[in-house]
């Protein structure tokens, strides 16, 4: 039974005045944060007055599509997909997926997430199985595109089956949810299909949902409802429903999804980098509407930081509004920890409270973007002023993934060098 | 005569073609880049395959005001200016400002910008000292409100003509500028004065304009006119002028200001963090308005990375308008280094071109956000994906200021903790 115990630690997390003093966690849960005695046998480290913070949570990803980063940049979405992204895709092997893997998961540890959503096409059991074994948290979905044969798409479901059966649950820390892609890419009764599977199985719903004006227009041209009606009529809302994006949408949209507790992963700077518009995140807020935050791939963000992602979801309504207490620093913090962890079926992780999942960060805030010190400035400081390199360890139930900026189950270098090669194929 | 040579290293900057070889410098000059051979005699290091860069160039800020970094964050302006910034202020002696000053001194450095514009009502002299000594470039200028005595007002003045006696064209690195606040903090009169006193001595006019519709409306009630056409009428754009902000301006404003070379430096992060808006950086563009970029104060950005800043103002406009295409990374990156060291009077610089002032930072591409490493997506990678520890060493004049992250004229730890405590003594 191993204890570990951190000294002269700030405990700081969203919504909760700061603690001074221990930090301890036993295998993979914390017990006690502040005024608590440090048990015998319990390995001690000294923590400088470092802060520890709940982990990130990233709601929405494509990592393999990594691999694509700086693949043209400012041009027109229909141009993007046409000229660069699909013909890439489509020379894309499962060599390539996983090197756009590792770069991911590298990323994402760097910069302080523990838990992630991950939907593709490409190399989804390996992914799951890297996850496991390199320790991070993950919800792993097998994006399904559905216009190709009945039999095709069969597979699809079937292999979404077969991950549920062989990683949903893996050592509480992989789970599996159902990726229909969107209702623009996949007919009706496909929808259908996916969300009784999901039904079934008792696992997340995601799709991609309203990113665009155009894709809405289309919509209602196509079916004569706009997708997140046409979602609903279709009975997807009686799922665990995660929706990435929810741009364009209407007042009634955010009612209906927050009387059926369906949850959007907001992708601001995705949204920003494709010009897709800003997301209506103080609404979502006002009608109760669940919100995390998600970064996309780099493909179109075009980095991997949640702190990144928390100073744009907090910034732009801002500067759009022409308010700045549109979005509150705390708030949106909370949506990249918990709210997250919740949402992707981890709830208790993304808190330091006692009996929570041991998953956290340690920060250096001796840098000059967290001057003056004050932990009670810890939620102003991350979201508009820290810098990823601030975190410096990672661990994840209970499991150091990284020390002082290295990774412990990742080789840095490795993954680099063979990403850039990787990517040196598809251009 | 010290020569310095790179040798191995990737020759970087926007709007060219990245050149692979050496990268020589002797004093304070580039000598040249890529192949070219290296002068007996030279400092020779080995490169590594590293990127030299031009550095960033900060065309609006307050360095004193670091200190009040996160003091109220997400408050209407008004609160927030009344009950955070102005009792603040008040508080603040020379000592604060000082320890201000060098928080900014650090944080600019460890993110790259190598030359920067200051306006502040504290310290102003100090600043420049202290910018002397430790080797960056700089246009200092003395804020001036003129609400108070024809006296106070002229001593205002008299400190501007001073400062430009003792320190304008000091080792061209420093420069003088004269810098009546904003349309709405100094009457038509003390305006053309400092208009004049610009001319005279030949250095640049700097003022805040248009940066709220508040502002903007409450001008049109006071003078019947919009504060731009006010500065017009008064005679201003015949200076060489820097407008800070320029937010909320009409085409005809935006014609104006190009028709006389007449500068904006653009601050998407502060607008938009204060709920300003969203600079019209697009039309500015269109409409052949020079621009460079600024940070303002930490205490509404909050950080000084000309990183971020190139990041916000590249999204925010294609997210705005919709239109992924609405602005490409490499002008941004122009903007922050070429364009805004044109528009503070030290052309050349954020260039490296042969000839050129030796202003650069050595930056390292082993990081996830630079793969794939190709030079040719250095400006999608650092407009869109870097982060601010990449950037490994800062040469400015041809004096190493930075070397691996650790500053050589400063001495960060000491000025964080007297940041630190300064800030203490005024919350």
């Amino acid at each position: 039974m191993t204890i570990h115990a951190w000294k002269h630690v700030w405990i700081v997390e969203p919504g909760k005045a700061p603690l001074y003093g221990n930090f301890v966690i036993q295998e993979e849960t914390i017990l006690g944060s502040g005024d608590v005695d440090i048990p015998e046998g319990a390995v001690v480290h000294e923590g400088k007055g470092r802060w520890i913070l709940p982990g990130f949570v990233n709601t929405h990803g494509h990592a393999a599509a990594s691999l694509m980063r700086g693949a043209g940049d400012d041009m027109m979405l229909q141009d993007w997909l046409e000229q660069v992204m699909w013909p890439r895709e489509k020379q894309m092997n499962e060599h390539h997926a996983a090197a756009g893997q590792d770069l991911a998961l590298v990323e994402m540890l760097k910069t302080g997430t523990t838990t992630f959503l991950d939907m593709y096409h490409l190399g989804v059991r390996r992914l799951a199985e890297k996850t496991a074994e390199i320790g991070m948290k993950a919800v792993i979905g097998r994006g399904m595109i559905s216009f190709g044969s009945d039999s095709a798409n069969q597979a699809k479901l079937e292999e979404t089956r077969s991950l549920i059966k062989d990683f949903h649950g893996y050592d509480n820390r992989l789970r599996v949810c159902v990726a229909p892609h969107a209702p623009y890419t996949c007919p009706p009764a496909f929808l259908q299909q996916a969300s009784e599977l999901a039904h079934t199985e008792g696992v997340l719903l995601h799709t991609h949902c309203a990113e665009t004006t155009q894709e809405v227009r289309q919509h209602i041209k196509s079916y004569g409802l706009h997708p997140v009606d046409h979602l609903y009529q279709l009975g997807l809302f009686d799922n665990e429903l995660l929706l990435a994006h929810a741009v364009h949408v209407q007042d009634s949209h955010l009612e209906l999804m927050a009387a059926h507790r369906t949850a959007v992963a907001v992708n601001t700077v995705s949204n920003a980098k494709l010009g897709s518009g800003i997301p209506p995140y103080v609404k979502m807020k006002e009608k109760g509407v669940r919100t995390g935050l998600g970064t996309d791939s780099a493909a179109s963000n075009n980095n991997l930081s949640m702190i990144e992602e928390m100073r744009f979801t907090a910034m732009l309504p801002k500067a759009y509004e022409q308010n700045p207490a549109a979005t509150h620093a705390g708030s949106v913090w909370q949506d990249a920890t918990v709210h997250g962890a919740d949402i992707l079926g981890f709830p208790g992780s993304g808190s330091l409270a006692p009996g929570s999942p041991a998953d956290f960060l340690i920060a250096d805030p001796q840098q000059s973007f967290s001057v003056p010190f004050s932990p009670e400035k810890a939620a102003s400081h991350l979201v508009y002023s820290m810098q990823s390199d601030a975190v410096k360890s990672v661990w994840i139930s209970g499991r150091e993934l990284m020390r002082e900026r290295e990774l412990l189950t990742l080789d840095e270098e490795k993954v680099l060098y063979e990403a850039d090669k990787s990517a040196a194929g598809l251009l």
